[in-house]
């Protein structure tokens, strides 16, 4: 039944991840080279994202709160370091209200800069400690290697920063929210088993002193950022003068943490699940958890297959009805395929006579069973959880079979082609440019039991090697 | 108990509301001109608004979305009319990734070019109708007078978009999104009486056939505008070329409809129902419902109160404990009503001792009661409820007391100096453009019983005019 409408991806993984994003009509490009329009579907996947992440920032005690679009450029020349990294990346506006400037005003990049010019206002007294503020937002990075969700030169994203009267309260919050916000997203919504560790002083943001970061094995078992928690010192402190009273009297600079995800989590779910047939989502994000597929409205099918929609509908089910009996019943069920809904219901006039279904899961090829319509709320809510978890199996099965254990460089560049090398760090330390050139970094430092070092410098500390997008 | 933090309003109105929004500490100005940050309180109020019209918007059958930030200058030279509106307002990047760019980018001032050009790829068939597509974003209109949540260079909001086969389609879903989205929401949620009317072409969007409005009465009897609903029949489709194949075969072009609101419905908020101590917010908006104060921490008093905001709590009320005993108690009160917190329930150890608490009301002056505490979760479940409804007939009893019938012109123009005037369409037609040189418009149209008329033609309308925000 399926046909061949995507490039498989032993074929060429970029190029089937492109024919997904477009045929499951997820996004397309827009008109500003590296800008993207994100289409319903693709849109109420990250609408379920945010959802998520939001409950689980705000369980960590951080409020929403929304910072301006446009930035003074000076903003960006008080943290030199950090604009390094972003200058010939900024979109600058010279021009409004019909006339030119006197100050040109950046797009901003990440709201880091205007955030502390506030925190600075903000932050007086211990009392006022932690301040912890999250943004959702739109950002603009210029990019001259768009690639829709996952490099984009504007994109949705949150970040969050804080501030914090100690050093061990700012790295205790940034590791919070990478364990109980990033990780636990990852997994628990996004079925995907990530590697939870420290980056290198190589790879860490300039302007922290530490960077956390999650990272997920993709189909072709690359590597992807999904999301750093940083804790940064007192370095944009010091920068944008951001002091408070201590209880003993004294003016201390605050400590800070920063934190981001962004609609790049869309590409890590499209390539780290997809298959040949297209997405297969995980129920906690589906837009459509389950699709009822009338195959032919004839002897009453038509109005018994609505019953059923209705009734996983009442069972709490995100549940869309298919009764375009005039479009082929083989290319509906293509089309289910591709925009990933993790079970179909193909009805028909025999099946309803007979009290049944044919029910498709699409986590597994070829899992089609008959089974009675009787119970079907309780059977299909049952399914989705179980999909659920089968997805982040499959994908740990994965991340196993391609991740191997190395002793030293070579052996880690060879492993790291096809996925991921363990290496002891150590072994490893001196050669972290060499293997740049030859497109692997280390994705994170771990310690041998998989904790979170305290420093790069700690002994026996494992890195994963691996080549990333 | 209450000192004056406020400017009165009686004094002077717009001082009373920057007194607020700075004091309630809902939003600050930005370092760019017009641009505002939008600090957590008030961005909690900002998500509850969002929520409760999102999920109105998608049970009006929207599906969300999201078009790119920047837009390719030539773009709004499509719709020539439209660009006329907006031209002084734009911002616009000329520099990007380190270089001039060949084609100037305009932040968006709105996405209806953008949107357009998709839709003319996106609609075909008539089985693609209708197309109904929302989208949340920021926009940009560069603001030479700018004014917090009510007018700002750059704000949030919501716009709507949508493609129909027929012109009696188009219209009636813009009427849809009128009635069961916004006024809905304003009435229900904002607890505020609107009129809920068409425009005069005068005052219509230019790109419109038809715009609706709801229109809100604020503290010191001027109008605000607070959304509309536009039927644009095919102005824009003609524009930007999107045709359908209709049912008979042949090409015609879609008819339209957009709608918004902004984050200027956080100003409605506060003009509409704040008074000299601050804030009044809706138990529905309000992101504090129930305050649990502790007087002074004796006698097991702090353990009780933290009982009892429990208690609140599990009761499914947004609640907060204020325990904050080392600051004086007047002083917390005061804050807590700036903050507009429906209910405030005050504990020290002796009212504890006596099984009772103070309750105070935020919505009627003196609003203070020993009450029991036994059954406490009911009874603030009910006092919120009673103060949505309360709040909302205090906003009609003054929009009705500040409400002339007027005659003709002289009367419309004295009755409507502070508050609205009510007079026959057919009497003023002729004098409108005369009243808007004393700053009065006509707000909108309506029939004799409410209705919305289907032209401005109509005999018998009835006129409201009004000073407007």
């Amino acid at each position: 039944m399926a046909k061949a409408v995507l490039t498989p991806q032993s074929d060429d993984f970029p190029k089937w991840y492109q024919d997904v994003v477009a045929k499951a009509e997820l996004a397309e490009n827009g008109p500003v080279r590296g800008t993207m329009v994100i289409r319903p579907y693709g849109y109420a996947i990250w609408e379920r994202m945010q959802a998520e992440l939001d409950r689980r920032i705000k369980a960590a005690g951080a409020r929403n709160a929304y910072f301006p679009l446009f930035i003074p450029e000076s903003y960006l020349r008080k943290e030199a370091e950090h604009v390094e990294g972003f200058s010939p990346e900024l979109a600058v506006v010279t021009h409004a209200g019909g006339r030119e400037l006197e100050e040109a005003v950046v797009v901003r990049p990440t709201s880091e800069t205007i955030i502390n010019v506030f925190f600075s206002k903000w932050v007086q007294s211990h009392r006022d400690l932690p301040l912890l503020i999250n943004q959702w937002a739109n950002v603009v990075r210029w990019e001259l290697r768009p690639r829709i969700f996952l490099r984009t030169t504007e994109f949705l994203w949150q970040e969050g920063h804080t501030a914090h009267a100690t050093q061990a309260d700012a790295n205790a919050y940034a590791l919070r929210i990478l364990h109980e916000v990033y990780e636990d997203f990852a997994r628990n919504v996004m079925a995907l088993p990530v590697l939870v560790g420290r980056k290198t002083e190589r790879e860490r943001f300039a302007g922290a002193d530490a960077t956390y970061t999650i990272e997920g094995m993709m189909g072709d078992g690359k590597a992807l950022q999904m999301g750093t928690s940083h804790e940064l010192g007192q370095n944009f402190a010091k920068a944008f003068d951001i002091t408070f009273q201590s209880t003993s009297g004294s003016s201390e600079y605050a400590w800070q943490t920063s934190w981001g995800v962004s609609t790049r989590l869309v590409g890590a779910l499209i390539m780290a699940h997809g298959d040949d047939s297209g997405l297969r989502l995980p129920p906690a994000l589906a837009p459509v958890q389950a699709v009822v597929v009338l195959v032919r409205d004839e002897e009453g099918a038509g109005e018994r297959a609505a019953a059923l929609a209705a009734e996983l509908g009442d069972a709490g089910i995100r549940v869309e009805l298919d009764d375009r009996v005039d479009t082929g019943f083989g290319r509906r069920a293509v089309e289910w395929e591709l925009k990933g809904v993790p079970v179909r219901l193909e009805v028909g006039p025999r099946d309803l006579a007979a009290g049944t279904a044919t029910l498709v899961r699409r986590d597994v090829a070829g899992g089609k069973e008959t089974v009675p319509l009787e119970g079907m709320g309780r059977r299909v809510t049952d399914l989705l959880a179980d999909i659920q978890s089968s997805l982040h199996r499959q994908a740990l099965e994965r991340q196993e079979a391609r991740t191997v254990e190395a002793a030293g460089v070579d052996e880690a560049r060879a492993g790291a082609q096809a996925g991921f090398a363990r290496v002891p760090w150590d072994e490893i330390r001196e050669a972290e440019t060499d293997l740049a050139a030859d497109a692997l970094t280390v994705r994170c430092l771990q310690r041998d039991d998989g904790s979170i070092p305290g420093s790069s410098a700690e002994n026996g500390l494992v890195a994963t090697v691996g080549k990333a997008y």
